[in-house]
């Protein structure tokens, strides 16, 4: 196996620009396990070998019997060696599966979420969310509007999923937003070509284990540079390898572009070509000067935008992680290129956790914990309103019941920022699958606003009253229209634009050949040609201007959360097993914090009786009232069943009804109870679900109860 | 203008059922003003000619000046008389405009919405909710979710919204959902061919005011039938009104359907068609089968799913109301179709609303209040189920702040209802477009699942075990295989069919045929010709059985509410305007109630003052703990024009820092003020917004503030 990492395409992608530095990465102490492991097995089958031809020329020698069979002991025994070292090699990734296979099935099971359309055979990358997980999201969701839209004053908007072309023709989604295909060339299902190669390379490592060490490098050094091999790099590599159709064994096309987005008309003409955007955020930078003038014309200020987005993924993978349809949580935070600090940022300025910057990742070393104070201070995040959303991210995710010690924040490598970029961390979580970027947080400097700007012609810009009129000195250049008329007749327009367009260096040379030469070659790319410039043509001086304000493009810090990602990662961080009472079977449960479990409490009568249905009814009606979802259990099953029915749902808290007068109410994780009179029944659980109390508190408040019988 | 519920497409819809009755439809009270209106218009300009008629004569006569002068005279005033005809025909729809554009124009320039893509010239039929607009969005849903999904446990669920094309071939949606297009044959511009010969015969209407009597039947009749005409129908009226493209004046094409569904393709192959769902109601239908055993295989229960839906509409018109995407919350209430009681509906039989059921339409009566208890036990609504669900979503509209004399329930007339429905209702707003249908309540019996069921080959039943087996008679029809595979070879599989799917009176009839003459000719569809069936062939016969359970296709009752329909009508429901202080100007105001308002409290500091801004930050902080939106606004702008901008965003409650030991909480729509110790302010704000304690309550509790200068 690949250290975890080293999965990661992102991290992958930074291998490349780094090649010369590639094998200190691989001395982590995962990898060297890993290589340490490998090295054993390649002795083990060289000692299976050599033995095999020794107990091979014994039995051609003629050898005694007593002595041949020493000799087949030894050899069997070097077997069941080679044999345990494969499976050490293997073994990381065969108990994550089966942890994974055993969370999914729960959730499959109890329709947490659904395979879309499931009757119909579904369509891959394509998921419901059954009640239970419906709920979860919904509580996410609600929870990140309170942490982030509420606390911030952030203005949320709700723009469509369906967007014309031009607006994602300016934001690069049209040309860029691709991924490379390949084609079976005589069925024509399609592949990620990308995928295929890793598939390829993943599989020839786990499989061929004595592959000799040169290979090997060659085989990780291919996967670590996946993303950024070009089309025909791909189709090289898939050529010199002989990737074939995974079903056909049949050939495979060249790779080429397949743009991601879901395409569709607006409209009936089918002349406004329109498609399902792949991120909210657009609609948040095209409205930016409406919401400027709402906020007062102030800086610094948020958006935020929760919405559905679209990928049209080639060949969807890894389940909840990689779909083509998933819901977006975005902030887009406007703030001045000039000052960029926030005064909240002490309030989370002395969180630790594990942070992973870009040097530790070039050094080879892990994630460690930093206080963020010191990342910030040390320059190592860029600024604090970027260090002020890192921390806010880290309480919302941990809120939620990610596990600290599985979080970390993993700074973008130079290379895979975008050249715009100021400073970008990922939020990585880490599962069955790997570490998975489920928040990114990037400062994105004036890139969207200014291609809005540019696309749209309308000024997306800030401004900034001076308290008094600053007197500044600019370069002013005066084509002489009549001039260039007379010299380039109909090529004076571009002429003109050429001459306006001049940045000022270049405008200060001209000034100066033109005083001592009196005309200068000009190079005018609209004609494709030089043009001579003669003084006459044009004049060029500072100017002293007094100014009212500083007008500049706003940068955006966007804070983007995968919610998808989140509560797929956080369905495996809450999951664990129990034995059942009688030791028969493993119980599932799902901690998850009251916050967001997708049922607050359960309500069953101890034995099916009318009096106690009764009383369950009082209280489901009261928790209602106070607004706590909840759920009646009336059936005649063992009340251990029913608690591991909810437990296995995550329910925090079940109150059991065994007399008229009090119930008893259990905590799902330690399993303890306490006994509670029928009319308080309700407070309690709200206060102790919405946060107002601990259980703990409860526990020392209330009399205990032990039900050895009832619970198991 | 046509009376308002003409203007209603189902009702128009209606009327070309019952033909006979329509006249009956135009004697309602409205209807007679407009007639009459009309008469005296006619009149008038009749008046007007013959006057003029009568000056020419006079003055080609040689008539005396005096006498000339006063027909002139005559003439004027016929004229004014003819100009003051025409107003009062027009006046109601001038002033409706008028007033929707004082609440557009309001809404538009606080950011309630904001045409998408704005920067880019928008796309017709896409808005974006901009901060309040999104506010309110997001309380009218999680206000749904309370009244609906917790109080009802219902199953809340969460599916994709890019649909395979095999689901909405099933529903129907590939087929049917279609509007009739027409297309201006040189430019190739589109135009929904139904709006085209709407707009024609309401201009004539409006503009030809002298229209004879026959003219304006025949153009009303057209209008009332508009819906039911045929494509070759409505070509044929566009050919003989002579209607030409609007803007070119071009000729026009022949109707032809276009599917109103957003296509796309799933994956890259290109042979997966999808669509973006025109509804979220099949994401329930097909995973019924899930759903009912996650509800531990019991019927009744509710599922429920709030998403977007898109319209690809031709030519999107009236602003919010008819959009290419938009939110919908729907409900699919699975029932025993042989049991449609509901354990609640007692909660809400004693409510009392306007309801207009079928017979009252037909008879040219208005909608009246009835009590709900009468309408369902006279057998006017359905079902208990059906009314409860009327009653439930009487009181959800309300509590948003929906007027309830401006509310009705209206019955689909027969003609309107799929031939499958049992009973449909729609809750219908009334706002300056007319009746505007916002939620529509209809019992679809088995036909949803039924087809997911035939399309997919899954059964969607449900299950009824006897508590003790029950006898029952079955006809069994057995055909005697080899006897056929000797008589029709090839095509006994067919017959075999055939013979099985016989429905029993048939069968019977086959029994006694081969009885008597031995021999029967049947009729085999799917060889396209009749084959001689004898009576060694088949036996048919009836035998007794025990059944252990009924298998059944649930009905299902689906309550689907158009969120952006809903919040419209509230915005012109809740707007009003008020005088200024001066008098000067018309202050705008929304009445929210707390539960639905963007922002339920603002702060501000009474001058700009350090301390005054440190106590409205305090009291900001307190806001924000106890989770209440709210906004400060430290500007220094007059206290009357803040409340001002606070109003216009429908702000309930304002608390003015003029001290720093107490504050003043103001109402908004009383103007009222009471003071506040600053540590209290906001759990009184608290305990106000969330419907702990009324402003009645408030005011008689704390001293009453009066502060004649601040507010206007």
């Amino acid at each position: 196996m690949l250290p975890k990492y080293i999965q990661n395409p992102k991290i992958k992608n930074a291998l490349l620009a780094f090649c010369s530095r590639k094998y200190t990465l691989f001395s982590s102490p995962m990898a060297a396990t890993e290589e340490c492991l490998r090295k054993t097995l390649t002795e083990k089958v060289a000692a299976v070998e050599a033995q095999g031809n020794a107990v091979r020329a014994l039995k051609a020698g003629g050898a005694a019997k007593s002595e041949i069979d020493s000799a087949i002991e030894t050899l069997n025994s070097l077997k069941l060696e080679k044999a345990a070292a494969e499976r050490s090699l293997l073994g990381g990734s065969d108990s994550r599966e089966a942890f994974r296979q055993a969370v999914v099935n729960t959730l499959e099971r109890r329709l947490f979420y659904i395979p879309s359309f499931k009757i119909y055979r579904g369509v891959a990358g394509l998921f419901d969310y059954g009640p239970p997980g419906c709920a979860v999201k919904s509580n996410v969701l609600a929870f990140w509007r309170q942490h982030f839209v509420l606390e911030e004053n952030m203005l949320e908007v709700d723009c469509p999923c369906v967007t014309p072309e031009i607006v994602l023709k300016a934001s690069g989604h049209v040309d860029k937003f691709t991924d490379l295909m390949v084609k079976d060339v005589k069925s024509g299902t399609c592949y990620r070509a990308d995928h295929l190669l890793k598939d390829f390379c993943n599989d020839k490592l786990q499989r061929d284990l004595a592959l000799p060490a040169d290979k090997v490098a060659e085989l990780k050094h291919v996967l670590a540079t996946l993303d950024d091999l070009s089309a025909e790099e791909l189709g090289a590599k898939i050529k010199e390898y002989g990737i074939v159709a995974p079903e056909t064994k049949n050939a495979l096309s060249e790779p080429y572009p397949f743009n991601l987005m879901f395409q569709t008309s607006i409209g009936p003409s089918g002349l406004s070509p329109g498609f399902m955007r792949p991120e909210t955020a657009q609609g948040i930078f095209v409205n930016f000067k409406d919401l400027y003038y709402y906020n007062g014309n102030k800086l610094p200020f948020a958006a935020a935008q929760i919405g559905q987005a679209f990928r049209n993924e080639i060949s969807p993978r890894q389940g909840l992680l990689r779909v083509r349809e998933f819901t977006l949580a975005e902030i887009e935070h406007f703030v001045d290129p000039q000052d960029k600090s926030h005064p909240k940022y002490p309030e989370v300025a002395d969180l630790q956790f594990l942070m992973f910057p870009r040097e530790e990742q070039m050094s080879g070393q892990s994630a460690k914990v930093v206080r963020l104070r010191d990342a910030v201070s040390k320059g190592i995040v860029n600024n604090e309103t970027l260090g002020y959303f890192i921390g806010r991210v880290y309480l919302f995710l941990t809120s939620l019941g990610i596990d600290k010690d599985r979080l970390r924040f993993r700074q973008h490598l130079a290379n895979e920022m975008a050249h715009y970029a100021a400073d970008c961390w990922d939020a990585e979580i880490e599962c069955s699958y790997g570490w998975i970027e489920c928040v990114g947080i990037a400062d994105r400097s004036a890139y969207d606003l200014r291609a809005h700007s540019d696309k749209s012609g309308v000024p997306l810009v800030a401004h900034e009253k001076f308290s008094e009129p600053k007197e500044v000195e600019k370069l002013v250049i005066t084509p002489v229209k009549k001039e260039l008329g007379l010299a380039f007749k109909g090529n004076q327009r571009m002429v003109v634009e050429a001459l306006e367009a001049m940045p000022e260096k270049e405008a200060l040379d001209m000034k100066a050949a033109l005083e001592s030469k009196g005309e200068v070659e000009f190079q005018v790319c609209t004609l494709g040609k030089n043009v001579t410039i003669k003084k006459n043509m044009v004049t060029i001086q500072k100017e002293k201007k007094k100014e009212h304000q500083r007008v500049f493009t706003p940068s955006v810090i966007e804070p983007s959360f995968g919610i998808g990602r989140i509560i797929y990662c956080l369905f495996e961080h809450t999951f664990y097993t129990r034995p059942s009472k009688a030791g028969d079977e493993q119980l599932n449960v799902f901690r998850f914090p009251s916050l967001i479990a997708p049922i607050k409490c359960t309500v069953f009568p101890l034995v099916q009786n009318q009096k106690y249905e009764e009383v369950a009814k009082q209280i489901s009606k009261s928790l209602t009232a106070v607004g706590i979802s909840h759920k009646i259990d009336t059936t005649g099953t063992s009340i251990g069943k029913r608690y591991a029915r909810t437990d296995e749902l995550g329910v925090p808290f079940a109150v059991t009804v065994d007399s008229t007068s009090s119930v008893t109410i259990r905590e799902r994780d330690s399993k303890d109870q306490v006994r509670v009179d029928v009319d308080k029944a309700a407070s309690v659980i709200r206060e102790v679900t919405d946060g107002q109390r601990t259980w703990e508190d409860v526990w020392s408040t209330f009399p205990h109860h032990s039900s050895a019988s009832a619970d198991d």
